[in-house]
């Protein structure tokens, strides 16, 4: 499994030197970051929520009711044969991370430095064992050190929470980096400063609760986080 | 106008307590970032393309053939009363900044501090007049300065880019801020540390494009950037 399909839908069709169709390029994309952008179609029309997500190897994960009240609107309540998604059911989760503004000669050259995977999958809704192992990957992807420090979560916790498991198989990746393409045209004569303005996601001291009662220490865990980049 | 008008898909249904139906608010999430998830639906399936916006007090607005190529596959090329978005022809953009981790006391409480911004509506293509100032609003939202700085757009160039508006008439808001809830439950005796880990997207100094020749300058209005807060 080191190739990722190229389907019709994942197959880049514009800017096909930028994709990336190895299964580690998938991994360092979705590794940096936490909230996806989940698309979904409801009574045909998309709806894109952002939401937390984990994965592991195989599979993305996100929870949480807003992705589940847009997956299920399309079937009647308590039918037991509805697939998760309604009808169709395919979801799309986009993950991106902006690395910064691409500034050309020419306004037309001007671009966004990026990263960013899409998976197209039929979302499986988790029970059991499954769902509390896909609910740690998800806090540990987004927190962690987390599911060992916090209070586990409780049967009735566990039963309001939705966990929903999408196959990476159907994935793709685009990558753009670099300066500006016009450097050696003839609108490098123009005498313009061109380049890249990076951009950093950084995590910043953490904040105590004001509720928090003194002489709580901040946990290596979360404290050793300042200052680190996310992406 | 002040109101945004709360249709059944940007009423909340959870979490009605963080939805901001006010402008001032739409526009504060929108200036704070330039790049935005828009979600379209192509065969009856959800594809979510990160794509550059811009926006004035009424409309928002995408370019780029990623969008138009999904705006357009539902329809047959040419056919010039295909409206931009096929047969249902809504589409949703949505705009997302991920201020913090909450860290509670439970897993269960953990969430995620943001600001998100959803519109919906049928995108409507510029031509002419209208597209120019709209690629200028775009340019200038990403690069403020770059329009008048860069050598503009060819009528080539014009004729070969695709910009789209959408109404800001449809759109809701969403902000979550501030430490865990979970303070003045039973969670707050076990002792743990709760609070939030916060992040911010700041510009980095501009990297000059190695093709540069020596002795051009940054200019102020790209320079000016580095060290300040995106988000």
């Amino acid at each position: 499994m080191n190739g990722l399909s190229a389907t019709e839908r994942t197959r880049h069709r514009r800017l096909r030197e930028n994709g990336r169709t190895d299964r580690a390029a998938l991994y360092e994309v979705l590794r940096a970051g936490f909230v996806c952008h989940l698309g979904v179609v409801s009574g045909g029309v998309p709806m894109v929520v952002p939401t937390v997500y984990g994965f592991d190897a195989d599979h993305l994960y996100v929870h949480g009711s807003v992705a589940s009240r847009s997956l299920t609107t399309e079937e009647p309540a308590g039918s037991p044969s509805a697939p998760a998604g309604g009808s169709a059911g395919t979801v799309c989760v986009t993950v991106t991370h902006v690395d910064g503004l691409v500034l050309a000669r020419s306004v037309f050259e001007h671009g966004v430095n990026y990263r960013s995977a899409m998976v197209y999958g039929v979302p499986r809704r988790l029970e059991g064992e499954e769902k509390t192992a896909a609910l740690r990957i998800l806090t540990e992807h987004a927190a962690p050190g987390q599911w060992d420090y916090a209070r586990p979560p409780s049967r009735k916790e566990l039963a309001a929470t939705t966990v929903l498991a999408i196959s990476l198989a159907e994935a793709s990746v685009k990558v753009s980096s670099g300066p500006p393409g016009d450097g050696d045209g003839p609108d490098a004569e123009l005498g313009l400063w061109a380049g890249v303005l990076p951009l950093a996601t950084t995590w910043l001291p953490p904040v105590a609760d004001p509720l928090l009662p003194e002489g709580v220490t901040v946990p290596d865990h979360i404290g050793g986080r300042a200052g680190t980049r996310l992406s």
